[in-house]
């Protein structure tokens, strides 16, 4: 079965053994795997690396297109596999290691790594490490659920190790769309001007030459571990779709909006699943992952199309898209994460990107990514990508965290990630901000009112208040300013008691 | 004269007197005017607009390209002209009312502020107010030092008043390149490949009954304000070449670099001016803006082209660039703020932003704009368009402001401006920290010692050092953080004495 899916026959020489492949592998190393939010990881490399490591700490530097299902991040990191990662990661162990400074984590807008490979600053890649669920006759790579960031490491790599999944569906085959920029000077316009349009090949090309082993594998991808939508993600999800709904009134969109971008995790999710409600039709996605809400929108026939770099979904969902994949295969593109995120295209369709806030602030700006300001959650991930460069950017969030402990709306967010110049919506189950074209001091108010928990809502008035006693573009106490992370830190409340 | 250079007879019936122009203004109008770095602004308008408000408050929302010149912006504050600003200002008199909050400041990414207007979200211009050297034929004008969002401006204003200035000679004619993208969806690809290209129309395109008057003018613009080159500038200026030259010796660049682009102000203008010392040649500027530096590149045949939005030059500069028009026509090319920050274009060519820092920390995140964390100085300007998607976003500053009081190099910057996704090289008069590829707990050390004042680097590290002990990916002591500019504030220095 493993031999059908290799059409070039000198390459069945390559077959070989996870821990023989391994073999491969030199301390120091910088290694490409393929894998964007746990979806189309590469299965036995991380694992048979963690055995290799018993030998002798490998320290690798390690690049993917973003997170790795299969606790492989973990994994590596506890067995002295990994030393550095980049861009994107999501795992609670190596998150352990990389905030006890163990592991050195670069934390990357998702469409900058291709480009930073390309030019040489970032050190070039010696292995790459990519799922396939074909390898062609010509010897090009046909990828799995995710693209990510597999096209550039391929082109770049000394070395190429296939992991052929037997449980990815030659099916997939069709689905992707790989363009890589070219190097500059006198690169040309990416061709894209509608989120469904194919540009690339539907395989990645190698010089079969490079491609040092092909190990087998039969193992799913993880499946998506969101939470089902709750009453709060059902109330965010109901002020966005009225937000999006005044738009269309306004003449600001058609009923067909522009193409949605939505994050990873439980809340953007909810707000998709949420449009199922709605009575808009014709849309499409220009985003850099689909997860079940996407495949929802498809099946209610909502969706017209939809163009991300990763599919990750629930074992059940998963089970449904597979065996219906003719149903979905000419509504689906996958393309490199560069493209899905790349400022070039998400400026010129104009995307409406929705991701979600770990906090915000009464200015609008917004934490995605430390708890408390010094800790790493997971990265920033592509979201950078679409608040500078979309038509919208709305962040969610839940107006509280900690059964109440935390308000998710603060005086000074404890860490920037997205500017009050990129913040255009903001939304929590008790409503919704529209910054746009207001100044700091007119911000304040409505994100006070509209989003804040009303547990909170006089401790911010009164710190915004006495701020502006002090005067200037953006009010602040600067003294007081992260004291309530500070509190929250001390007494365990962000709570004036 | 004036007749001469209305080269469409019937609209010799629209020449009017600027207090009689005034009279079309109502209370409350969204006007845009012409003017980026103080070239190319209406020079009578915004005077007759302070007499005219003596009658009542205008209370306008003033957009233009960016800060106005001959002290406009402060007349018209003062009296009472404008109640909103967009999206950049660098006047005293406005900025105390902005401080004060009597002014609404919206402090935008220049190559946003026309996607707004085209997609409704701001409020469409009811008067355009453009200065021109000519008009042609087709009624269509020709403008003069700077380009702004004057096309998009006229492309949606009830009316337009054109301030034909006779002291812009005609000759500037030719050196515009007016290209305005088309509305979603449907957007096609901006043709650019190449910083020299033209892509557009030599003048802006108007329905010449849109045209409801034109007031004559023989007005210079103000001359630039920059400083001379001092020591620091010129050390900052040497870490900058020198870091560019081993760029090319590691093969990242060609020798002729990738386009330049430098921000606004002294010490971006004294590091090209350090260029001129260099041994680079066949250089190319794609930037919003072309000091004095500029054409003293181009007049060392350095520079092989420059593109922008706008030329301010000094006063002596000035004059031997319009002496000399002909010498530069084929290298200068002015264009559309949208078009000159463009994330499309930036990130298609590659540039290498250079920008001003009010301070940094020393994790990286740069604070542009805000003095103490809360009062506005002059706005993000274009920094943020060409740090987020260029290829190398340099971040320059003296290490110390105030004779000491003040450190640039902070343990939190009190605003953040640009993250430290986007930051790739600081520098100060002490030395430069090349930060692509390094982790937060990485970059800090190398911050501290090549770019913080010698007298601060032990406070510095001291700060840094207790952080650690807290852990996380960006170690912080969240009630410290803001101790530096708190102890400025109640003491007048950041010294721990």
């Amino acid at each position: 079965m493993a031999q059908a899916r290799v059409r070039r026959p000198e390459l069945a020489a390559r077959f070989m053994e996870a821990q023989d492949a391994a073999r491969l592998f030199r301390p120091g190393m910088t290694v490409g795997m393929s894998g964007f939010t746990k979806a189309g990881d590469a299965k036995a490399l991380p694992r048979a690396l963690v055995e290799r490591a018993r030998g002798e700490p490998l320290d690798l530097t390690l690049i993917t297109g973003a997170s790795l299902g299969n606790d492989s991040d973990g994994l590596m990191a506890n067995a002295g596999v990994i030393a550095r990662r980049l861009p994107f990661q999501a795992d609670a162990s190596l998150r352990r290691k990389i905030n006890t400074g163990e592991v050195m984590f670069i934390d990357q807008h998702l469409s900058e790594t291709a480009e930073q490979l390309r030019s040489g600053v970032l050190p070039a890649i010696d292995i790459a490490v990519i799922e396939a669920c074909a390898i062609r006759e010509d010897g090009s790579i046909v990828p799995t659920m995710a693209v990510g960031n597999s096209a550039s490491f391929v082109q770049q790599a000394k070395q190429v190790i296939i992991e052929l999944n037997l449980a990815a569906p030659v099916a997939l085959e069709g689905l992707h769309d790989i363009y890589v920029p070219r190097p500059r000077p006198g690169r040309e316009p990416i061709p894209l001007t509608h989120p469904g349009q194919r540009i690339g090949a539907t395989a990645i090309a190698v010089d079969p030459a490079r491609i040092a082993a092909i190990v087998v594998t039969n193992s799913p991808d993880s499946p998506s571990s969101v939470l089902p939508p709750d009453t709060e993600t059902d109330a965010i999800a109901r002020h966005v779709i009225a937000f999006l709904e005044g738009e269309v009134s306004a003449g600001r969109m058609t009923p067909q909006l522009l193409p949605l971008q939505a994050g990873i995790g439980t809340i953007a999710n909810a707000v998709l699943h949420g449009l199922t409600q709605s009575s808009f039709r014709g849309l499409t996605m220009y985003s850099e992952v689909l997860q079940d809400s996407a495949i929802e929108l498809l099946d209610a026939g909502q969706l017209a199309l939809a163009s991300a770099s990763s599919i990750t979904l629930s074992a059940a969902t998963h089970e449904r898209f597979i065996a219906n994949l003719d149903k979905y295969r000419d509504r689906i593109v996958l393309r490199p994460q560069e493209v899905s995120n790349h400022p070039e295209i998400v400026r010129r369709l104009g995307i409406i990107g929705l991701n979600t806030a770990l906090e915000f602030d009464i200015y609008g700006n917004v934490n995605s990514t430390h708890v408390g300001g010094t800790h790493m959650m997971n990265g920033i991930g592509g979201s950078g990508d679409f608040a500078r460069n979309g038509e919208l950017a709305i962040f969610v969030s839940k107006s509280e965290a900690k059964d109440g402990a935390i308000s998710s709306v603060v005086p000074m967010v404890s860490h920037v990630d997205h500017t009050e110049h990129d913040v255009d919506v903001l939304v929590t189950e008790w409503g919704l901000a529209d910054l746009r074209g207001l100044a700091p001091r007119e911000r304040a108010p409505v994100i006070i009112e509209h989003c804040a928990h009303p547990a909170y809502r006089a401790q911010l008035r009164d710190y915004y208040e006495r701020a502006l006693l002090r005067g200037g573009q953006t009010p602040h106490l600067l003294e007081e300013a992260l004291a309530w992370h500070e509190r929250y830190r001390r007494t365990g409340t962000m709570q004036v008691t």
